[in-house]
C-alpha cells in the first residue's frame, strides 16, 4: 500500500471533545473497557465523585464488602455507646460477668435494633439507652431504604451486554481491503435499532506540532433494526478512508486508535443503552477474515449463535 | 396473479441484523410472542443470563415460587446452623424434647430473624448464636431490599399491551389487493405517537445459494398520533411491493415471514414501549376483510372497542 | 364570515388513529381531563386493566383507602386462622376469657407479625401457629416491597403539571381573527423544549355519510425552548385554516373539537412529559382577548406569574 | 467597535417562552444556578408545589432534618395517645412512678412500634392500645416505603455535573473577536452526545416600548460526541452576531444576558441530563483568553483535567 498524505484525507475531521494537541492528551483515549483515560485534579474527593455512580459501578464483591463493613462499623459504634451508658442501662442476662461479655451483648443489642429484629431478651432499661435505641432504629430504617435503592439501581442499570472481537482484521473485500471487527450481544435481552459510530484518531505532525486528528469512519452498515446475532462492522479502505494507502507501519507510527460508540434500544428495559470500545494498531491482524459465528440448528427452528467463535479468524493471504 | 421475478423487486432489501444465507438461519425469525428464535452457545449460564432480566420476565406464578422456595432454603440452612450450635445456644421453651421439635424451633427462630419479626420467645443465648442471628438479620434486610427492587421492576417494566389479529388478510382494496392485519391496545393505558415498521423475509435462490431477502414494506399509514382504537395496517400489493404478482403458493415456496416492530409512547409510564410480532404465510386468509371493531355507544358519549371482534373477518370473494 | 366548502380545506386531513365514520365514534374524543372517551369490551377485567396503572392513577385518598382495607382484610384472614388453631397454639395473656377477646388478640398477633413489629408478648406456641406466622411474616415483607414500589411509582410518575384556560377565544389578530387558548405550568418544576400539536375534528357529511375529518392546525409558535411562563397558542383563521369563513353556528353544526397534545422535557425528572387536552365549540368566546398573566415585580428581580388571571379575558368587540 | 442597529441583526429572534415586554419580565431570566427567576401567585401552596420535587431538590442537610423532625413529631403524637389511654393500657416496668417517666416510656414504645423493632419489654395491654399500635406499625411500614422511594429518587435523579467558568471572555479569535466561556464535567460519570444551545437577551427600545429581544447565538462547535474534557464554547462576533459592532457599554445598556442550555446523555444513568446556566454583561472580561485546562501525564497513559484552572484566564491585549 502506498502512503497517502494526511492533508488529502477525504474525510473531514470531527469534533470529539478530546484534545487537539498530542502533548495534551494520553496515548490512548479509551481503555479496552470503554472508559476514557482521563484523571481529574483540583477537586475534592467528594466533589469529583458521585457516591451513587461509585456504588453502582462497583463489582458485587466490593459492594457486599462495603455493606458488611458498614454494618460492622455502625454496630461497633452503637455497641460502644451502650457500653458506656453502663450495665444498668440495658437489661440483659449475662452468662458471665466479664466486660467483654457485656460488650458483646451490647453489640448484639445494637444489631437487633439496627435490623429492627428486636427479640427483646435484651432491651433498653434507661431513658438514654432508650433514646439511643430509638435513634439507632430509625437509622436502621433509613439504611434499609438506601440499601434498597442501591441494590435496585445496580439491578436496573441499563447496560449493553455486548462482546467485541479481540482483533481488528484487515480483510480482502470487494477487490480492496477493509477494516473489520465484530460484536455480539451475549445476554438474554433483545436489542433493536442499534447504531454504530466509528471514529479514528491519528497522531500526526502539523506545522511542526504533533496533533490528534479525529476522523469519522464510513462503514458499510451503520444501523440495523434488530441486533440479536453477531454484527460485523466493515470499513472499506477506499479513497474516502483516512488510512487509504497506509501500511501497518504507518498505523503504528501514527498510533492509530479506533473509537467505537454503540447505541441501541433494549426492549426489556425500554431504554437506550450505550457501549464504548477502543482498538489500537496493536490489535490489527492483516489478511484474515472472521469465521462464521451462527448457523441454523438441525431442525431449522432456531439460529445458533456460538460465542466460542467470536474471536476466531482464518488467515486468507 | 403473475409471479414477478425477484430481481425486479422495487423495494430495496434492508439490513435487519439477521443472516443472509438461509442455511445460517432458522425458518422463522421471530416466534408469535415476538421473541427471536436465537440460541446462544459457548457462554456460561451466568454469562448468558442477566439475572435481572430473567427474574423480571418470569410469570408471576414462577416468580412467587422462586421467592418462597428461596425463603424455605435460606431458613433451612440457618436452622441447621442453629441446630448444630446446640440446645444451649438458643433459648426456647420446648413442649417436647425430641430433636425434630428442637429443629423445628430452630427453623422458626430463623424465620423470625430473617423477616426481622423477632418475637423474642426464642432468642439467641450464646455468642455464636447471636452472631449468626445478626448476620441472618442483615441478610434478611438485604433480601427485602432485593425483593422490593424486583417487585417494583416487574410492576413498572414498560410493556406495550397490544393484541394482534390472528390472521393476515389479502383484501381487495382500491382496485388491487392489499395485505392487512390489525392491532389494538387492550389495557387502561394511553399510547401516543405510535409508529410501525413492517419488513418481509423471503427465502430465495440467488447464484445457486438459498438466501434470506429482507424488504421494508410500505404501508398506507405508518404513524398515528394517538393509538387508542384498533389500527389496521394496510400494505397495497402494487408494483412497489416485493410480492407483486405472487400467488399464495409463491409465498409458501419462499416461506414468507412478516416481521412487525411497533414503537409507541406510553403516556402513563412516560416511556417508549416496543412490541415485536411475526406472521408467516400460514396465517394468510385470501379474499377476506376485517369486520369493524369499534362503534359509538347509544348516547354517543363513548366509543366502544369490542375485542371479541379483533380476529373476526368476512369472506368477500 | 362566509362558510367555506369543506372540500377546499387547504389543510390535509391527518391520521389520528380515531374512527373515520361519525357513527363509529363518540361525540367528543377526549374529555376535559385529557382521557380518551373509549370503552373496551370483550376483555376480562384482569386482561383490560394493568393493576399497576390503576393503582398509580388512583387519587391519594382512594389509594390509602385500598391500603388500609387490604391491611384489615389480610389481618382478619390470619386472625381467623390463629383462632381456629385454638387457644393452645398461641401464647398470650388474656384479661378475660371470652372468645371475642381471644379473637381480638389473634388479630393483634397477626398485625404484629405482618408488620414484623413482633413484640413477643403474644407468640406462636405450636408448630402450626409458628408455620402460619412465618408465612405471614414473609407476606408482610413482600407487601412492604409492593407498597414501597407503588408509593415510589406514584411519586415519580412523570406528569406535566400544566393548567389550560377554560375558554377558547376568537380574537382579532393582525387584521384577521385567530383562535387562542393559553396554558401555564403551575408546579415548581422546570419544563424545556415544549412542543404543541393541535388538531381539529369536524363532523361533516361526505357522500351521504357523516364522517370525522381531522385537521392539523397551524399555530404561530409551536415550540418554545423554555416553558416557565404562560404560553398563548394562536391559530390564525386565514385561508389555510380548515375553519376559514366559518361562523359560530358552523362550528356548532360540525361539533368542532380541538385536540391538544403537549410534550415537554421536565428538567427535574429528566423525562419527557405529555398532556392531552380538549376544547369543544361550547368553550368558544367570540371577540375576546386574554388579559396579561405575568409582570415584573417591584424591584425587577423576578417575574410574577399570576394564576388568578389564567382564565380571565376581556371583550374587545 | 461600532454599534450596529438592532433592526439589522442577522440572527432571527427566537421564541424562548419568556415575555416580550421588558416591564413584564425580571432583569435577569435565570439565576446563576440555572433556576428561572419566576414566582407563581394565585395558587395554594399545595397546588404550586410538587411535594416530590421539593423533597428531591432539598439539600441533604435539609432532607435529614425533615426526616428526623417528622420522626419526632409522629412519635410525640402517638406517645400522647398511649399516655391518654392510661397506665393499664400499656404493659411496662417503670423505674419511677412519675408522669414524665410514664410519658417517656410511651414515647419509646411508639418509636419501637413505628420502626417495627418491637422489643416487647413494653407491649400493648388493652384492646385500644393494641389497635393504636397496629395502626402505628402499618404507618411505620408506609413511612419506610416513602423514605425508600425518596432516598432512591434523590440518589438517581439525573443531574449534569458540569461546572461553568465564572467569566465570559471577549477574546481575539481568527482576526475578529469572539465571546467565550467554558465548561467541564466534574464527576466520575461519562457524558456523550453533548449539545449546547446559547441564546442572548437584549433589552431594547422598539416603537417607544422597552422589549426583550431573544437571539440564538451561533457557536463554532455546538455538538460533541464525548464530553469528558473541558469544552470551550466560541461565539464569533462577526456580521451574523446580534452584538456585531457593540462595545461593552452597549452590552451594559441593553442588560445583555446569555442563556445556556446544555443537553447530554449520561452513559451511567442511560438518561438525558440537562443544565441551564446564565451569564450577564457583568461577567464579561475583555481581551482575555482561557489558560489550557488539561494535559497528558508524565507517562502518557492518562489525560489530566485540572479544575483549579477552570476559571483562569490571561490578559492578551
Amino acid at each position: 500500500m502506498l502512503r497517502k498524505p494526511y492533508e488529502k484525507a477525504a474525510n473531514e475531521t470531527i469534533n470529539t471533545g478530546f484534545g487537539a494537541k498530542t502533548e495534551q492528551s494520553s496515548d490512548r483515549i479509551f481503555d479496552t473497557k470503554g472508559k476514557a483515560t482521563v484523571k481529574k485534579t483540583g477537586l475534592s474527593f467528594i466533589e469529583s465523585h458521585s457516591l451513587y455512580h461509585t456504588l453502582v459501578e462497583l463489582s458485587w464483591r466490593q459492594f457486599y464488602l462495603i455493606i458488611f463493613t458498614s454494618y460492622l462499623i455502625i454496630n461497633l459504634i452503637f455497641a460502644f455507646i451502650y457500653y458506656f451508658l453502663g450495665r444498668e442501662a440495658v437489661e440483659m442476662v449475662l452468662t458471665n460477668d466479664s466486660n467483654l461479655s457485656f460488650f458483646s451483648e451490647c453489640f448484639f443489642f445494637s444489631t437487633q435494633t439496627l435490623t429492627t429484629v428486636g427479640y427483646g431478651h435484651i432491651s433498653p432499661n434507661s431513658f438514654w439507652a432508650s433514646l439511643v435505641a430509638s435513634i439507632e432504629a430509625i437509622i436502621g430504617v433509613l439504611i434499609l431504604a438506601v440499601a434498597t435503592g442501591l441494590l435496585y439501581s445496580r439491578f436496573v442499570r441499563p447496560q449493553s451486554f455486548v462482546k467485541f472481537s479481540n482483533n481488528l482484521l484487515v480483510t480482502p473485500h470487494k477487490g480492496i481491503f477493509a477494516l473489520m471487527f465484530r460484536m455480539a450481544p451475549y445476554k438474554n435481552t433483545q436489542l433493536s435499532e442499534a447504531e454504530i459510530f466509528v471514529s479514528m484518531v491519528l497522531k500526526v505532525e502539523e506545522n511542526g506540532v504533533m496533533v490528534n486528528k479525529y476522523y469519522k469512519l464510513e462503514t458499510e452498515i451503520s444501523k440495523i433494526s434488530t441486533f440479536i446475532l453477531s454484527w460485523t462492522i466493515v470499513h472499506p479502505i477506499n479513497e474516502n478512508s483516512p488510512i487509504y494507502g497506509f501500511d501497518l507501519e504507518d498505523l503504528q507510527d501514527d498510533k492509530m486508535e479506533l473509537i467505537i460508540h454503540l447505541k441501541a434500544f433494549d426492549d426489556t428495559y425500554s431504554n437506550i443503552v450505550v457501549k464504548n470500545y477502543s482498538y489500537t494498531f496493536q490489535d490489527i491482524v492483516h489478511g484474515a477474515k472472521f469465521v462464521p459465528m451462527f448457523t441454523s440448528n438441525a431442525n431449522g427452528n432456531a439460529t445458533i449463535l456460538d460465542f466460542t467463535k467470536l474471536h476466531q479468524f482464518e488467515i486468507v493471504m
